[in-house]
């Protein structure tokens, strides 16, 4: 296996292949072409093959990939082989919402924090036993529970302040929700979850030139697969 | 101005220029220049003259850009000179999340209708004034209140099922937080919000041998921001 650096593209679809092949294991399925991937998930089997090929040689032409050693194989990359464990910063329904998200445990995600300022909502418990912190006691809560990634749900005024707080703490993944493009040192990376992105994304499909043209949206649709 | 298709991560960069644009027109700038955009907000100044020559001629070589006219030129592109009505599908804590969210009126996105199947829920009513509707009459109400953009926020068991709700409705562009890939007729944009993706390349970045090299994280964050 290469070990040079991966597109972030190419991360965010083998984290779609990886789903797809859970799925259809969970439904007894041991080998999968490229073709019939793409076909059930509506991707691109001339890109799952390159994709895959860049990892070396897993299919076996006729047969296909052999589902299992696929699984292992992007699990590791993904380094989903260790578990994670997630503090998330802001417990107001956003932040409520994320703790308890019952999608990521299967995938080795864990919240294991929530925390916020206000007195009001600090020690109130939810349903799944996370409890809401105080924030003054994040690098504490953090060293104590592990927590490798963290999420901010907060306001956009706040989320600086809580960056730091996070940066204090060692945490070097983050997650970030506020409305804003939060910027880190080198050697801590910030993914931004973008609503409004997205949203004029569709404006952009609702007021276009394409959106009259069957042909192009479904090429859009190819594009926004990745 | 080319009518063209833009291709998808095209219009997510204006859409980031725009925010970024607004911001600096909040503060009293009249002017910028791609590198001075570039450098406050971690942007690539390359990519931005090359997006924005796409559109025509904005700059003028030593001033660059009037931040109005970029603004102006942009919403346009983007289809936000016309508001959008959003009804939100799902009120747990995710869709009460985006019901809540102000960070989408001053871009002309309004949540207006909530809506669920839970009888316990139906009826409430938010601080900010939407009410929860039955599920049962989201076509009536899509249709009153001019919903033209959906948002999913349903456990993956209830999404195929909303979305065919929403279809039936007629609503065109459809924002999914459920996680699995829903697919939709032509003529149908949708698009993913998949935080397992997002996390798995923060996983990705925890594990890989670029972890280590402050280059390449550096690299890849730029890659990252588009």
């Amino acid at each position: 296996m290469k070990v040079e650096k991966i597109s972030e593209l190419t991360v965010n679809r083998l984290s779609v292949y990886l789903r797809c092949l859970n799925e259809m294991r969970a439904r007894g399925d041991e080998t999968v072409s490229s073709q019939a991937l793409a076909d059930r998930y509506n991707l691109n089997s001339a890109q799952i093959r390159k994709d895959l090929a860049y990892f070396g040689e897993f299919g076996v032409r006729g047969l296909g990939y052999n589902i299992d050693e696929l699984r292992a194989h992007i699990t590791k990359i993904l380094g989903l082989d260790s578990p994670h464990r997630i503090g998330v910063v802001g417990a107001g329904n956003l932040g409520t919402a994320l703790a308890n998200y019952d999608g990521f445990s299967p995938q080795n995600f864990v919240v294991v924090g929530l925390f916020d300022s206000d007195p009001s909502k600090i020690g109130k418990r939810l349903p799944n036993g996370v409890a809401v912190s105080d924030i003054a006691n994040f690098s504490l809560i953090a060293e104590q529970q592990k927590i490798d990634i963290a999420a901010i749900a907060v306001p956009a005024r706040a989320a600086e302040s809580v960056l730091d707080t996070i940066l204090e703490a060692g945490v070097q993944a983050i997650l970030n929700f506020a409305p804003l493009r939060l910027k880190g040192p080198p050697g801590v990376k910030i993914k931004h979850v973008d609503l409004l992105v997205s949203l004029e994304a569709l404006s952009y499909f609702l007021a276009g030139p394409e959106s009259a043209a069957p042909d192009a949206v479904l090429a859009s649709e190819m594009d926004e697969a990745f």
